[in-house]
C-alpha cells in the first residue's frame, strides 16, 4: 500500500467573509513509525463542529453547488474569527472506523485492521492518517456507528458529574436538557443517584427526558417557571449548574433562584448570602451577551467550561476511569441518537445543512463518509 | 458607671417603599463579660456602607427634617431588599473610638482606656458596645481618625493581592482605581513589586495616581482605550481583573483585550485559547446588569469577591498577617484622605447626603459622632 486517495470538507473563511464549505479530494501517503491510517464509517455533527464548519453564516440565503457552498458571514462574525481568515480548516471532531494501514510501530501495528474510535479531528473524511495513540479500538460487540460518539458529549456529561464533586456540590441543573448529552447526563445522574434538574424549552422536550425517568423536568417557556425552579432547587440542594445557551438571562435566573432558596429564612444582608452559586456556560447555542443582574449577592461564580482543559486538570487517571466507563456503556448509557446517516457530499445540500444546522433536539446527523 | 445615653444612625425600609434614615437616642448597659464600651470617635462612610443606608432610595427627592430623612425606595428595589422590610437597621461598618466601660473579663479590661479600631457595624453611632475581642488596640502614635478605616479598604486591597498570589497570577487589573482602595491598592503594588494596570474614568483620576507614582493608568472615556488595555495587559501580563462597576461591558471587555493579547500569534481554534482569564466584582459603583459578549473564548471566571468570605477562606494565619500589616501601615501605606468630618446629625442634611452619597473620588466623609 503506497497512496490513498480519498475525500474530505474543508471550511475556509476568507478575508471578503465569504465562507467556503467544499468537498475536495487528497492523498494520504502511507503511515509511517506510530501512525496509522483510519477508513472512517461514521462521524457525528456535534455542536461544536458547527462552529467550525459554518459558524454564524447565514446559510439561509447560501449558494448551494453539488459538494460546495458559499456563504456571507456576519461582519462581527468574521472579525471575530480573523484568526482563522484564509486557512483551508478541516471539520469533525470525532468518530469511528477501521484501521487499514498502519507504520511499524508495535502501538501501531497493534491496531491493524482493528475498529477504532478517535478524536482526532479533521473526521468528516473518508480517511484519516493520525497517531496510534489517538485511536482506542472498540469492543468486538459495538459498531462503528455506536462507536463513533465515544468522546465529546460522554466525556462532557461525566466532566459535569466530576466538576461536581471536585467542587464540592452535590446536584446538577442543566440547561438544553433534553441534548443527546443532556440524556446521558439523565442516565448518569440516575446511575450514580445524583439529583439533576432538568431544564427544556418545550413540552415535547419534557415528555422526552420524563420518558427517560428523568424526576425533574422543567419547562423554561412556562409562566410558572421561576417558582418551579426556586421548588427544585429547594428539593434538590443544587447549587452547580452548566449551561449550552450562554446568551439572555437564563445562567442568571438560575444563580437568582439559588440565592432565593438559601435566603428565604436567613436574616438580611445587603451582600446576599454566602452560600456559593456556580453556573459554568459550555455551549453557546444563544451567540447573544450574556446578562448578569447580579440579583444574587456576591458569592457566585460563572466561568466557561471545555472538555479538554478540564480532561488536563482532572489529570490521566481520573480522564481514563471516564474514558472506561464510556467504553463500557457506549450501547447503553452513552449510546446516541441519530435522525440520518449521511454520505459526505449529501451533508452540503441544502435541506441537510438547514436541518442539522438548526442543532434542535433529535436532529443530529451521523455522516457516513464511505 | 451604670448606663449610657447616645444616638446612633438607623435605616429602617417600609413595606410601602419609605426609606426613613433617622437619628435616634439609645441607652447602653454597663458592659459585663467580655463586653467593652466603645466611645466612636471616628467612622467612614464607605460605599458598603450606603449600600444599606440608602441603597438605590430617591435622595434627590427625599424630604429632609432635623435627623430625619424620608426617601422612596423604587419598586424593583424594594423586592429585591424584601428582607429588610420593617428592620431598623444599624449602619456603619467600621471606626475607631476609645473603650469608656468594660466588662469584669480580662480580655475587656485589658482594652480599657485604650483606643482601638473595630469592625462591628452599627459604627455611626456615639457609643457602641461589642465583644472585646472585635477591637485591636490601635498604636500610641496613631489617632483614632487614622486608625477609623483600618478594615474594610486596607484589608481589601490586600486581599486583591493575596487572591492574585492564590490563584497563580502575577499583575492585577483594577477599576475604578482612583479610588480611595485604589490608591492603597496603587501603593501595596508598589510595595511588593506587582504591575498593576489602573482603570480610570478621567483625566483628573489619571493625574492623581500618577501623582501617586502609578505608572499605568487608563482612562477607559478616550477612544483608543481598548488599544491602550491590550498594550497593558501584553506588558503586565496581567490575567485577573477586580472590579467595583459591575453594571455594564468593562468586565467583558477586559476579559475580551486578554484574549486578544494571547491569541495574537496563536493558531486559531473557535473555543479560544487555553489561558485563563479572571475577574472578580466586588462593588456595584453601577448597579445595571453586567454584560459579558463571550468573545473571550471558554479559559474564563466572573465571580463575586467579598472581603469575609475571602478571609474566611485564606485562614487565620493569612488575615493575621493581613491586620499586621495594615497596623504597621496606617499613616502611610493604608492612609484615608476624607473631604471632610461632620456629625451624625449632619450626616442627615441634604448637602451632605448629595456629596457623599455621589461615591465620587476624592468625596469621602468621616464620621465624628461625638
Amino acid at each position: 500500500m503506497s497512496e490513498t486517495h480519498g475525500s474530505k470538507l474543508l471550511s475556509t473563511l476568507h478575508e471578503d467573509g465569504r465562507l467556503v464549505v467544499e468537498l475536495v479530494e487528497e492523498t494520504l501517503p502511507a503511515p509511517k513509525g506510530d501512525e496509522v491510517l483510519v477508513r472512517v464509517e461514521a462521524a457525528p455533527i456535534n455542536p461544536s463542529d458547527l462552529g467550525l464548519l459554518f459558524a454564524s453564516a447565514d446559510v439561509d440565503n447560501a449558494e448551494y453547488a453539488d459538494g460546495r457552498i458559499v456563504a456571507q458571514m456576519p461582519d462581527a462574525a468574521l472579525r471575530a474569527m480573523s484568526g482563522r481568515v484564509g486557512q483551508a480548516m478541516e471539520v469533525g471532531n470525532e468518530g469511528a472506523g477501521t484501521v487499514i494501514a498502519a507504520g511499524e510501530a508495535p502501538s501501531a501495528q497493534a491496531l491493524l485492521g482493528k475498529r477504532v474510535a478517535l478524536i482526532a479531528g479533521g473526521m468528516f473524511a473518508q480517511y484519516r492518517l493520525t497517531r496510534a495513540d489517538a485511536c482506542i479500538a472498540l469492543p468486538d460487540d459495538v459498531s462503528a456507528e455506536q462507536g463513533a460518539a465515544a468522546f465529546v458529549n460522554p466525556l462532557t456529561a461525566l466532566g459535569f458529574v466530576e466538576t461536581m464533586r471536585r467542587e464540592g456540590h452535590s446536584a446538577i441543573i442543566h440547561t438544553a436538557a433534553a441534548s443527546n448529552l443532556g440524556q446521558m447526563l439523565v442516565r448518569i445522574c440516575q446511575e450514580d443517584g445524583i439529583p439533576l434538574v432538568n431544564i427544556v424549552r418545550n413540552g415535547e422536550q419534557v415528555a422526552l427526558l420524563k420518558g427517560l425517568g428523568a424526576d425533574i423536568v422543567l419547562d423554561s417557556s412556562k409562566d410558572d417557571f421561576s417558582a418551579q425552579l426556586e421548588t427544585a432547587i429547594a428539593a434538590t440542594g443544587a447549587t452547580i449548574a452548566f449551561d449550552a445557551i450562554g446568551g439572555g438571562t437564563l445562567v442568571s435566573d438560575i444563580l437568582h433562584a439559588m440565592e432565593e432558596v438559601v435566603s428565604k429564612d436567613a436574616p438580611y444582608s445587603r451582600y446576599g448570602s454566602n452560600s456559593h452559586k456556580q453556573a459554568y456556560i459550555y455551549g453557546m447555542l444563544d451567540t447573544s451577551p450574556t446578562i448578569l443582574t447580579r440579583s444574587f449577592g456576591f458569592s457566585w461564580n460563572v466561568g466557561g467550561w471545555l472538555l479538554f482543559p478540564f480532561l488536563q486538570s482532572a489529570g490521566p487517571e481520573i480522564a481514563q476511569r471516564m474514558r472506561q466507563r464510556v467504553f463500557d456503556g457506549l450501547t447503553t448509557t452513552f449510546a446516541s441518537q441519530y435522525k440520518a446517516r449521511i454520505s459526505l457530499r449529501d451533508a452540503l445540500t441544502r435541506d441537510a445543512v438547514l436541518t442539522y444546522n438548526g442543532r434542535r433536539t433529535g436532529e443530529k446527523y451521523l455522516i457516513v463518509p464511505n
